[in-house]
Order: C-alpha cells, then structure tokens, then sequence
C-alpha cells in the first residue's frame, strides 16, 4: 500500500534549536486510503518503539538518541478536508518553507529568546507560543528585532491576520494561514504573552545574552527555604492529590481547575490566599501538587452571618428560626438581619483536611488520595522535587524594565 | 412687651408618658416684636435657670422636680412664615390637639412600646421616632394595633402624606400636615424603622407587656465579659478621644464619620472589623470612645501590591522602578503587575496608633488627644462606663420572631 514520509517540523526547515531531540516524521495515506496500514509501516521501521495516542496512534522511538516520532496522517488535498489535526501539519510545513528562506536565523533567535524568558512552548502547563507561531511571527514582521518591535505595542485582544480568518477572540489573534477557522495562537495564556511582551521591551532597551541563555535557578537548601517562608510571616498549605499516570496536557487544566476551586474554598470561609501554583510529580506515583500561601489562615471563633432585609417577613422569620442561639443578634445592619455565630473551621487546614472531598477537583484528580500538608509538615517532608517547585515559587519572577 | 405663654408638647394634649419630667412653655411674641424681651421674661419666671442654645437661646429649670424649658418664639401667622424651627411647634401641638381627641391612650401606648423596643427619640444618638411623629401615626392610622399593623408591611421609602407633600426620599417619609416640605421622619434611622417593624410584627404575633417594660440589662461583671471575649476569640481596640463639651446632636454625627473613617484605614490595610459601636463619655472630661471588634488584627509581613496593566508601558516602567526590591515579583497576573511587598503595619493596633492622626475623624474630634487600647488593656483599665459599653455590644439583639 503506498504511504508518503513527510518530514515535518523544525528539522525539516532548518528552525531546529541546537539540543532539540525531535524528528517528526509522519506518514501520509490517501485521502481515502487505510491509516491503519501507515501504523503498520511504522513498526516496521522501528522495531523498538512504544505506541502512544493522540487523536489516532502513532509510534514513538528512540535512535540515535533522537526522539522520533512516526505520526500516520492523511495526504488530504486541501487542509479545509482534513480528517485529524495531525493532517494540517504538513501544510503548516509547506506555508512555512516556501517563505522562511533567508529568515532561518532570526526563528532560531525569537525561539531561544522565547525559551530563555520562559514562554516557549504551547503545551496547557506553560501556556506559551508554538514553534510554528513563532516562525508566523517572524514571516509576519520580518526579523527577530522587528518581531520584539511589534510585541512591544501589543494589546489583550491583537491580532495578526496572515489570511482572511474568522471573527475569533483571544488574548492573541494569530490566523492560521491554512486553516482561516483557527488561531494559532490559542493556547497562549494573556499572562505569558505579556511576559514576552515586557522581556522584548526589556531587551530592546538593553539587549544582554541571558535572556538567551538566562543564569540557572539554584535549587533552595531546605534551610533557606524555611527562612525565606519565616521572612514572609505567611502560612503554607501543600494538598498532595494522586492522579493517573496520563499526559501533562490533561492533567494541567485539571489541576488549575482543582487550585481555583481549593481558593475558592478557602476565600468564601474567610480565609484569604495570597498566592497558589501546582507542579505535578512523576517518577513513581503521579501526583497533583497544589501549593497555597495563606495570609490570612486562622480566623476567631464567631463570623458574621447576614440575612434577608426586616421587610421579607417570611424569609426574615426563617432566617431567625434557622440561628436560634447566635453569639450576638439577631440585630439590623443596613436593614438586613444578622447573626453572629461560631464558626466551623478556625485553621484553613482543617477546612481542607474536613471539605476537600466535597468540591469537585476536575475528573481525574477528584478519586485521587488526598493529603493536606502545614507549612512545618512540608519543610519536614521536603523533598528535591518539592525544594524545586518551592524554589521557582519563591523566586518568581518576570523580566521586566 | 406682650409675650403669649404656650404649653406645647406631650403635657399640652394629656399623652405625656408617666415618669417624663419635661414640660415646654413657649414664649410667644408678635412677628414684628422683639424675642429677646422674651428671653427676659423667662429668665425672671424661673429665677434660678440655665441657658442653653439651640437656633436661640432658651432658659431650662428645674421646679418642683420638672425640667421646664421656657423657649421665646415668634407668635407667626401661619408655618409658612416661621423665622426659627421652634416657631412650627405651637402649630404642632394645635394640629395634634384638634385630632387627637379620644386616641391619647394609643398614643400613650405606641410612645411606650417604642420606649421599650428602644426606638424612640429623634436626637441624633438614637436615630428613632419623636413624639409628634407617633402621633402623626395614630392619627394616620387611628388606633395603636393599627399603626403596628401598617408598620408590619413597611418598606424602605414607605411615605405617609398626611398633606399634599413635596418629592422628599428617606427610610420613611412622614409629611408635615404644618411644613409639607418637611419630612417628620428626618432623623429616622433605615435600621430604626425596621427595628420598629420587626418588633411590630412580634407583638401581633405574639403580644406581652416586656415590650412596653423589657427587662433591664444587668451591667456584666468584668470576668463576665472577659470570658465572652475569650469565647468569640476576636481582638478589640477601644479609641478614646477626647471631645469638647458639645451636645449630643452635634458628638454623635461626627463620632459615626470617625468610626467610618477608622474602619476604612483598617479595610484599605487588610484588617477585618467584624462590628463596631461609638458611646461618649460625659462627667469630667467628654471623651467619645470608638469600640472595634476585629476578626482581622495580625497579618503576615509581606503583602500583595498590585500594580498596573503590562501594556501601559509607561505605567509598568514606573511601578518596577517604584519598587525596586520586592520579597518576589515583579511578576505577571491577569495581565497586571504585581510586587510582594513588606507591610508596614503588621497589628492593627499598631496601625491605629500610627496612623490615627492621617485620617479625618471630624471637626471636634480631630484635635482630641487618642488612646488606642489593646483587648488586655480594655479590660485592665475598666469602669462602669465600659463596662456598660460593652455589656450592651455583647448582647445586641433586636426583637424578631
């Protein structure tokens, strides 16, 4: 059965950053053709491999120490008759080699800019631009420096029209030239496109070789990382939660959600967060951390519990029937009733150790086991993936001038 | 001089409350005559007086037991051309006198149950309802069950057109058959009103002479409240200011700007105050007292400072430059910068005492001498008044069923 090696991606139009591992190669049947025999053909030229799964299965391996991977697609003759995402890639690798001629240096330059400031990747964990996106960008401005140029003056909601393209919102509106439905730049979060936005002005104002190749975070000793938490006079609350062994791009959004709904939490009881992050660990069990700063987590025994205005007799009544020995009250303020009365849960932790279960943490993180860690529990239990994420945490920052 | 003696008031239409001890004698002279030859008429009635001021002077005595107040007025042709408030009130009390007649026991009662459910007097302190507008009331609705029973669907904005009145908004709008550009209900509180109503709706509900005589509040012991701190597990500070030795009317109002005024420096800094009342101190030194019960009073050392949009470059540059060594930060979040910054206050007893002196706590109150007490010290330092104070803050609690 006939089947067309395409060579996609970087390697294919001298955009590859010096270190990258990727070789995609994929595997193109007809239209009408049986995708199933391209898997077939794939084994075979990798006899070693492991199958993974995007929207179809496709083969993964390792030679030569590249990573290889061996993507069946469709050979569709117009990417508006594409059968999966995967059948577009190869026109984004046409669009983009028949115009990047002469521009290769400066989409090495804007890729490593981008990873050396943190937003290089389109991946649901960072949030950041695409390979493609940015080779679009340079195709678009016309050089690296013009790219930074452009990004300077760039607002939530701009937008770049490399084809006539649909009416689409976004915090950047890049058009995919191959498909006028789709923004190329969709997965890039209003947060990372200003980080890239305030380094570019940052560089432009004084360009330096470290938002290239930026100094090494050292990993925090645990007695810094105490000292620094004492510094701060804050409390740290850790929920470890096991997941399923499955992709960052699932399991990111999934924590994302769970960590707003944990402050969520924690805010409608009173308590008050300053700062929260996730990381996810591997190696073993696969588990979910949501790290959260408290600057408010002990809270008195009494709370203030409004009710209905005097003037809904029934629903007043009710409300006083439902508080029958309140601390104080019932009394009016500004024509509601109030009660004050005891709380349940004085310490944020309590209230995660006693309510986690009740909110919904996202679909594969909800079953997990779930622990609830102090800030004395983590600096006992540190470990050098914890001492990692706690380094970035309490290092954050963003280049900006 | 001629000058007409008027007996107004409740002792003028046989609805005075037993135990009152007030008795108003206007001093009438023409529209034309001189009102200090009043003033000297009164002052050789009672011989041994007090001036006192309000739009003018007066003279107050005590004879035979009775406070008499004997106030000069202008003998006015009709309330449209009165010279000074007290002009209106010999119309008052004709009004009332020619309709009262065979109601002043439901007078005598509603005076007495707003006594006793603690709304009533128009001073500025309590914010209820005087005794001219509870008589405008049983005359409206002619008997004491049914001015409860039409209390009982009040709504904010509740108007009363015993004239044909002018466009005038308020909790309750009470027009003066004698001034229809004046609302009787001026001073009533939005939370007076509905304390009226929900005690209203309790005694139809269920009536019983402890709303005409509650039983007295039993001051606390010390300990007693002590304890009842400790149960509810707040912090309390106590702000005394010394005052000038002013009537009521004018203290009260600017003692409620003050305690607006404190509880905003709080909120903007991150404190929480959970409730908060006011009371002056009379007898030797006039000092008005500020009472704030905190369920926020310690915060951690760093705070969040948030600053402007990335893309208000101009802006941004000069909030990094503004802050030029955060604990963490700058960094990115929805767009906007953020530092995390030391706090300059960590207790709120410590911001009070320095920062008092910033904020506006009203004409006669700013330049007073301020003590801010801690918990430990409220309850070191306590006197009867204080203890008072406290003991009816403890106990709030307003008649709802």
């Amino acid at each position: 059965m006939a089947c067309r090696g395409i060579l996609v991606g970087s390697a294919a139009r001298n955009t590859w950053l010096s270190g990258d591992r990727d070789i995609d190669i994929f595997l193109a049947v007809p239209e009408d053709g049986d995708i199933t025999a391209a898997l077939e053909i794939a084994r075979e030229i990798a006899p070693e491999h492991e199958e993974r799964y995007a929207e179809h299965a496709y083969v993964h391996a390792r030679i030569d120490g590249f990573d290889v991977d061996l993507v069946p697609c469709y050979d569709v003759s117009d990417p508006s008759r594409i059968k999966s995402a995967v059948d577009r890639t190869p026109f984004h690798s046409r669009y983009v080699s028949e115009r990047i001629k002469g521009m290769e240096d400066d989409v090495l330059l804007l890729k490593q800019f981008m990873k050396g400031v943190g937003v290089y990747g389109s991946d649901l964990r960072t949030g950041g631009f695409s390979g493609y996106l940015a080779e679009l960008l340079v195709i678009h401005y016309g050089s690296f420096l013009r790219v930074l140029e452009g990004a300077s003056s760039w607002r939530p909601g701009t937008r770049i029209d490399l084809a006539q393209g649909a009416d689409i919102s976004g915090p950047l509106v890049v058009i995919d030239p191959v498909d006028p439905n789709r923004n190329v730049a969709a997965a890039l979060t209003l947060d990372r496109m200003f980080q890239f936005v305030a380094a570019a002005r940052c560089f432009l104002n004084s360009p330096d070789i470290s938002f290239f190749f930026p100094p090494e975070v050292q990993r925090m000793h645990p007695d810094e990382i105490r000292a620094e938490i004492a510094r701060r006079g804050t409390e740290f609350v850790l929920l470890e939660i096991s997941a399923p062994d499955m992709v960052d791009d699932v399991l990111y959004p999934q924590m994302r959600k769970a960590e707003a709904a944990v402050r969520g939490l924690l805010e409608r009881e009173g308590f008050q967060v300053l700062r929260s992050d996730v990381d996810l660990v591997r190696g073993g069990d696969v588990r979910a951390r949501l790290l959260l700063e408290l600057s408010i987590w002990e809270l008195p025994s009494v709370r203030r519990h409004t009710g209905p205005p005097v003037w809904e007799a029934e629903h007043a009544s009710r409300f006083v029937r439902g508080n029958p020995s309140p601390l104080s009250g019932p009394y009016i303020d500004d024509g509601r009733l109030v009660v004050e009365i005891p709380r349940r849960y004085r310490r944020a932790v309590d209230l995660l150790k006693g309510e986690i279960h009740r909110i919904s943490l996202g679909k594969h993180l909800s079953s997990g086991r779930v622990r609830a860690l102090s800030t004395r529990e983590i600096i006992e239990m540190m470990d050098e993936d914890l001492a990692e994420f706690l380094t970035a945490y309490l290092t954050k920052k963003v280049r900006i001038c």
